[in-house]
């Protein structure tokens, strides 16, 4: 089977009609009055997820992570380039993968505009998706856009992805923690969630890299502070019993990434919109603090007094 | 240094003044009545270049390959996405690479619009870009344009950059076949020498599988032959003198990839001014046949007969 065949059998239906993979480039009529998002994410075998991970899993991962990043935009879904690196193709990886792309595709709203499959030298994927997206013309979520005294929302509980890789890590029974496991395996992009409310946020930005470094992205680019009430924060069942437990350590649910919740600057006469709509969408939101522009009042707080985070407050690669 | 750093200091030059590669994704405004063109490019080392090529030679292939693929729609280059998944990241090399990748944007007019570092377990290169092109609405080229009648032109000779592979695998004597190897190495998209003359053209495709097969592709998507004349191509004096010694063999040139002129369909009312144009923008283009609408006339002609292809007509990846 030769890459004409594997594209024509297994990626042309992931056009879902929209282009049909056979000129050089995709061709693409952007909304009247709308504006490109645009983002691109990497993942890599044995380092975004495990080895021998199912083609389930690693297509659903690879797609969410990018939409993810849309959402943090305030974006809507339109189209995604794949571009797929392995060893050799396997039938039954390839049309696993790609019918667990097309269900994704349908569920999120995007279409597939191209890509390319080639081979890789060693046994290893590597796998990567730019994820196009569309906003009303200036209606992009900032980083940029947090102000003095906006409260910050965060749409879900965090640490949990973290909690689940430490479980398969160690080698914990799954069975004891696994909605972390799932959630560390299938990232939750809130991109249909933050669908109607954009107009009431300020600024936003996806967990991955950790909630206080994607907090303080946040900050650093507003050029403002945050006041974090950690009394605030409610962790879900299996991290309440992780941190009981010694398997998790506190503070650390707040500086592992791969949540893909998001955090929001909400002002906070739209708080009350935001979080209504939130719960309406089955997401947790918490109202975990406020940006400060007074540097002398940036702060954990814990019990009205001041904590403070450990080193290890975000996720990078090298 | 951590993944930020890396990308304040070397990825973020890339980015001209367009976007600080801040926020979760970039938002891009595409001109108004414009149509954006897509297309991505894998490069892994060791399959698309030798293990251990230079960064600078990487960094250009790696883009120039993409805007071939915009050339052959007649768009313009607008950006591109970077992803880069590498075994661990050394300053000298990233240096060398984003140094270059500057430079081939001033020329070719793009800028990086982001994108993604990562690492990859083992310690060969797989670098993705998805270059985002414009072009003014519903005058993309398409492979499917065109017509009974229309000309065969290509932009310059084919095979070089085969026969550039060649000499570096059998390890012959590098200044014996100097321009052949820079072409294998650092292909010269026709991005630039397109521009001005795309409404003269019905159909393009760029010579990345081989020429017959790219011809190929034409044909098949506009529901066409092809009567291609053999006396009509001029090689290169390298691949003349290749083609005499045996290294290559005939017919050969046209089945190999990776040359990156463009074949191109054109009414014969126009294809003067395509070649004149062509020729004043330093190519050499040649009219190697026409398209037919007969399948009775389908033909590799040479002395005014009817010969036929080798089994091995473009480069597949599996």
């Amino acid at each position: 089977m030769n890459e004409f065949d594997l594209i024509e059998q297994y990626f042309k239906p992931l056009t879902q009609g929209h282009d049909d993979l056979k000129d050089d480039a995709a061709v693409l009529e952007i909304p009247k009055d709308h504006e490109l998002v645009v983002t691109s994410d990497t993942l890599n075998e044995g380092v975004h997820f495990f080895e021998g991970e199912t083609p389930e899993n690693i297509a659903r991962k690879s797609l969410r992570v990018n939409l993810s990043d849309l959402a943090a935009m305030g974006a809507k879904p339109f189209s995604y380039q794949l571009n797929l690196a392995l060893n050799k193709p396997d039938k039954n990886w390839l049309a696993a993968f790609t019918k667990t792309l097309l269900e994704e595709q349908k569920y999120y709203g995007i279409f597939c505009s191209g890509g390319d499959t080639t081979s890789i030298k060693g046994g290893l994927l590597s796998l990567s998706i730019t994820a196009l997206g569309i906003v009303p013309k200036g209606k992009a979520l900032r980083r940029s856009g947090a102000k003095d005294g906006d409260l910050i929302i965060i749409t879900g509980p965090v640490g949990d992805a973290y909690l689940g890789l430490c479980a398969l890590k160690n080698n914990i029974d799954p069975s004891k923690y696994p909605k972390a496991i799932e959630r560390y395996r299938l990232p939750r992009p809130r991109i249909l969630e933050i669908q109607g409310i954009t107009e009431y946020i300020h600024a936003a930005a996806d967990i991955s890299d950790g909630f206080l470094a994607d907090l303080g992205h946040i900050c650093e680019a507003s050029s403002l502070w945050s006041i974090t009430k950690l009394d605030n924060f409610v962790y879900s069942q299996e991290m309440q019993a992780a941190l009981g437990e010694g398997l998790v350590k506190p503070l650390e649910p707040l500086g592992k990434g791969d949540d893909y919740e998001l955090v929001l600057a909400v002002p906070p006469k739209h708080a009350k919109t935001v979080m209504e709509h939130l719960k309406a969408q089955n997401c947790t939101p918490m109202i975990i603090g406020e940006f400060t522009g007074d540097q002398e009042k940036q702060a954990l707080m814990e019990n009205e007094k001041k904590v403070f985070a450990g080193p290890d407050t975000g996720w990078t690669h090298f």
